[in-house]
């Protein structure tokens, strides 16, 4: 049986206590996420293979609703901001609310029949994602984002779509700012 | 077709922007809700039909999950704090999440099968609500308690239990301070 519990998420942080699960995602593991593959391997050569993001999971398999908390660190591959791999969700008709809790950062959007939208993400935002709209988390800023999500339990993330084609768009910083540009590798 | 959107939310009033609904409970409206039915006509009459709390959605029935904030002024009826009514969600399987903006709280729990939790609600915390739990909220505090819930759009809320028989426990003020005490009304 389960029971109530008060999960305490730390906005500066991303910390989530209790958790049930974490994992992160270096540069290496986002090899083919970013446009430009030499900038990718010429920081991984200079700076080392860095922590992009980190998951933190509140998710009970007997519940129907999860959350928890993403932390994506600042920093570029050349002109492209720090990304999340972008994700559909398995069951299609499940939706995802994303609620900001510091820094600065642009959700990019993609829905199944390929129309883009973007949602500044900042404290006090709770962005709405609607089911079948795969997203991607994009910092922005020179600080940490961080985000609380809760999603239904059993949404279950396709990567796999993403990951083959990318996205139409891209987020790079043009002259100090975010600005979006088509993904000249984009194979939908 | 829906799409995405920013929704901020004012941890300080509460406020949702931009939101699809509202509504709010005064004294009046919960009558049969406090324990003291004297101490709440007395409070009616001598100081008005104040509000007790205001709930605001962001809701689309094409989506699975909704989400909104729900806005407890401080107060007292006697010795019992402002309260929600309390309900169960008419689709067991669904739980929910509280995640305090301001102010503190007491969120009361009763499992379907009658055993009592709380859980402290306080700036930060998420408190996770299992499926089949009854839940009220309780302002414990000088303040307003503001939080953000995230539930199934379809939950559904079953109030007339809880109307019908109360809760096996209340929250009372005794000498400036919450405790737990046995609810002398409850007709389970």
């Amino acid at each position: 049986m389960l029971f109530p519990e008060g999960v305490a998420i730390d906005g500066k942080t991303g910390e989530v206590t209790p958790s049930t699960s974490r994992y992160s995602k270096k540069l290496s593991d986002l090899r083919g996420f970013f446009h430009d593959p030499k900038a990718l391997e010429s920081k991984i050569a200079q700076e080392g293979d860095a922590t992009v993001y980190e998951v933190i999971d509140y998710r009970h398999e007997e519940s129907d609703l999860a959350f928890g908390t993403t932390i994506m660190w600042p920093g570029k591959v050349g002109e492209e901001y720090y990304l999340t791999r972008g994700h559909f969700h398995v069951r299609r008709e499940c939706g995802e609310a994303y609620y900001t809790q510091s820094g600065a950062g642009l959700l990019l959007l993609e829905s199944r029949e390929g129309e883009t939208r973007t949602v500044d993400m900042k404290p006090g935002v709770c962005t709405f994602i609607p089911p079948d709209w795969a997203h991607r988390s994009i910092n922005t800023g020179p600080e940490k984002l961080i985000f609380t999500w809760f999603c239904a339990t059993d949404a279950g993330h396709e990567y796999g779509e993403i990951q083959k084609r990318g996205m139409r768009k891209l987020v790079i910083d043009q002259d100090g700012k975010s600005v979006l540009a088509d993904n000249p590798n984009y194979a939908g």
